[in-house]
């Protein structure tokens, strides 16, 4: 009443109320606009910009249907960050830990092995790596294409071209002009939607075998489950180097133990103590399945690759990074604590798991120098036998928790389990030679060669490190710019996808 | 005004409303009174009902002034709840593990080993342990009074009237008379006002000597300190068998080991390998320390005594046990799982801890044999020497989680880490010794003895633990009473306290 009052005393109110009326309905008009610009582009963001071929392997041609995510991803250049045990920076493990050069005597991973980098360097480094030799007219290839299996996401493609089989057979510098991107899009996503696909052989293979299906599984699963068609145990079989999980007993270290053990299978003789050693390759899922955060429902993907918003966009950060390097998104997300405190329980366990494999490392070392002394003092091969049995079984479950990827984080206490039974093996070992030395009449302990850096280690086993470095550096400036031509070549040839929208 | 002219037509509706006001004034004034109540009854919570003696050993008399607390203690009777590893039942450690018996062969624990009750339990255990034996005229003390020290608010006190030194020397069986009530109040209770208080000699003196203020600690670190007065690693020095905390160079495994090493301590030697041996105590304290919970703030009575509400009243319950017993207010404060899914976590880690406990001992039992066996065979004392090293060092880091309740859950990392290092001290003693007997023309594996059951294992030691149970129920059906006639007339003169409220 009162209002009406005013307004018919002094009539400049009316207008004034009438003025601010406009306004707010034209401020109310732009958020409208906006609220529905977001929500268009919310909508549209899983349609891509391009339409894609089934078997792109070229990230930057994804890039342009996913531009976000792509400019994440090419973030992974980015090796700056270096944690305790790893990080995102090229790492040389055999420097860090000469013990390593004698477990792997007669193996290629003597020669090399570094801690991983990003997924946008596996091209990059396998090219670099001393385990694919030089192969060129005359010097025969070191490995097949088996090794290409997890780097690129042209392996998917090729595989389709001319199969599996025929793939992991042929000579690795084969197809160094086809496998040319690194580990990407193509690898776990359907180009038409960007939903998550499965495309490795071996990982649909072994589910096959053990009947369970795969094609429907829920998004969460599947966020970890495109990681585990690389990040796991394998072997290859038979003479065509066939990519096999060995999963059909279980996933368990004495699950695959026993699947191997079975097939009489091993990767090489050790030189030093004559034993056939399995090697593990990196168990990452197989681990992770026995610790909390996969008990708790946690995914791969929501530590190493966790969600960021950008504008409107909630997208999955593709820099996929150690969660250490982005505590904030990863670990806070669940976790209350300050990130220093997050960051030391971390290497608190990492510590405790380190420490438990050099025990068992200084073990195995010891184990394959004392037979190889008790080789030479006259020990037969039926004297060493037991010995052996031991030395393969102790070296598996060094090796199982050693190559896993963050298997101390992921799941310290399977680790720690699956060590200390490594110790009892490794114990028996040096028990058994122990005996088979005496009874040769040796009493003393065993003299040990000094093997405290990579290069003695290497030099006690009779490599070259100088000279296979530089024969590799010359097939590098020298062999491998043919191979990579060809494949620019080639990919030039390829079509280019059209816009549609 | 409508109300007003309402009103004014109907007079009732006056009438109505004022009665109206009146109830609900009523029942505001009931809601205050019982407020006023319910903080006037917490309010006055911590004054006790009576007068209490500044060492009042009587529990039931503490139960006076404070029933509530009472009643829940007085529950710790209840030992129906059993878990995979303990609970609150009456378990028979060397029946379910006789490697026990070989790992404690010529001490007590050989003897008579059971998994620990209730607080409630702990003179009437102990009355019944044939590690105290069957001490009478002809018969002498195994132990001095020492082995009452956690056993009984009656310590306090007696150590109050005659002084510590005094106490821990004199005979075990010279205080049957006097120590009789079980762990209780007064343990960690001030009587006047039942703040937690600290008022174990051994404690005090051990953070004297580390320069610690301990007069002036927050209360939730007293949740953890008062247990800490007992759950603690401990030795009985000197021939005084005065109970010393061993903690002058730290809390770690390590660092308490070189502080007996440095005293040149064993509490006894193993009759097989002829090892000096030190018996590790019950460290969960330390333990507890170097793991997740107690980083996290968490404290002991959190979990084993998690506050309850009972009407108005929080207090905490004082029916002490597993807080499996108790999961929805012990674990699940916190932790936001499923009541069987938290209790499979638990156990998950008891499991790995315990399948590396049990690898560590079967190394440990046939170390202490293969000794035996070998000084049978003629080996020296030199000869033995190195071995006896790692069997010291070994069985050590073995008891130091074994016999810590809880370990394997409050620290399974630093647990597996301490069993590992174990493993390796085993493996070379083990190593060691089937050296010897290869220098002494042996080549074979020692010839274990049957030893699956307590009976066969203590049999194998020459004890005969039918004939030692015999005498420990003589021993309590007639002597025993006797002592316990004394104490019930000795306690029949003490003061009754006085109502103050």
């Amino acid at each position: 009443m009162k209002i009406n009052e005013l307004v018919d005393k002094h009539h400049w109110l009316g207008w004034l109320l009438f003025l601010g009326t406009a306004v707010v309905v034209f401020l109310l008009g732009l958020f409208a606009s906006t609220i529905i610009q977001r929500r268009t582009e919310a909508t549209v963001m899983n349609v891509p910009l391009y339409d894609l071929e089934e078997f792109e392997p070229r990230n930057e041609i994804w890039g342009k249907a996913y531009p976000r995510e792509y400019a994440r991803y090419k973030e992974m250049a980015d090796t700056s960050f270096e944690s305790r045990y790893n990080g995102n920076a090229f790492r040389d493990a055999l420097e860090e830990d000469p013990r390593l050069v004698i477990l792997f005597a007669g193996y290629s991973f003597s020669r090399d092995y570094n801690q991983p980098r990003g997924h946008i360097y596996a091209v990059q480094d396998i090219h670099h790596t001393l385990r694919t030799g030089t192969p060129d007219e005359k010097t025969p290839d070191m490995q097949t294409s088996s090794c290409w299996t997890c780097k690129s996401p042209d392996v998917p493609r090729v595989i389709h071209e001319i199969g599996a089989a025929e793939f992991f057979k042929t000579p690795w510098s084969e197809m160094l002009s086809e496998i040319v991107n690194p580990i990407g899009c193509a690898n776990c996503h359907n180009p038409e939607n960007q939903h998550l696909r499965i495309v490795q052989t071996p990982f649909i293979e072994a589910y096959e075998r053990k009947n369970i299906d795969i094609t429907d599984v829920p998004i969460n699963n599947m966020r970890t489950m495109v990681c585990a068609q690389c990040h796991v145990e394998y072997y290859f079989k038979g003479p065509g180097k066939y990519v096999t999980f060995p999963w059909d007993n279980g996933y368990s270290m004495e699950a695959i133990e026993s699947y191997y053990d079975a097939y009489d299978f091993h990767d090489w003789v050790h030189p030093l103590s004559k034993t056939p050693i399995i090697k593990a390759q990196h168990p990452d899922y197989e681990l992770f399945m026995t610790g909390i955060h996969f008990e708790r429902g946690v995914s791969c993907a929501d530590c190493h690759m966790p969600y960021i918003t950008e504008g409107s966009q909630k997208l999955t950060d593709h820099k996929i990074q150690s969660p250490l390097n982005n505590i904030e998104n990863s670990c806070m997300v669940c976790h209350r604590e300050e990130k220093e405190t997050l960051i030391q329980n971390v290497y608190d366990r990492q510590d405790k798991v380190y420490e438990q494999k050099i025990l068992l490392e200084d073990m195995l070392v010891k184990s394959h120098i004392e037979a190889a002394f008790a080789f030479d003092k006259g020990a037969g091969s039926e004297d060493m036998k037991r010995a052996q049995d031991f030395i393969r079984q102790a070296q598996w479950r060094w090796d199982f928790v050693a190559a896993s990827h963050g298997a101390s984080f992921h799941s310290p206490l399977e680790s720690m389990r699956i060590l200390s039974d490594g110790m009892e093996k490794a114990s028996e070992a040096r028990r058994e030679i122990a005996r088979v030395l005496a009874k040769l009449g040796y009493y003393e302990d065993v003299p040990l060669p000094d093997i405290s850096t990579k290069k003695k280690a290497q030099r006690y086993l009779g490599l070259d490190p100088v000279k296979l470095r530089k024969e590799k550096n010359e097939w590098i400036a020298e062999e491998l710019p043919e191979w990579l031509k060809i494949a620019k070549e080639r990919e030039a040839q390829m079509k280019m996808p059209e816009r549609i929208r």
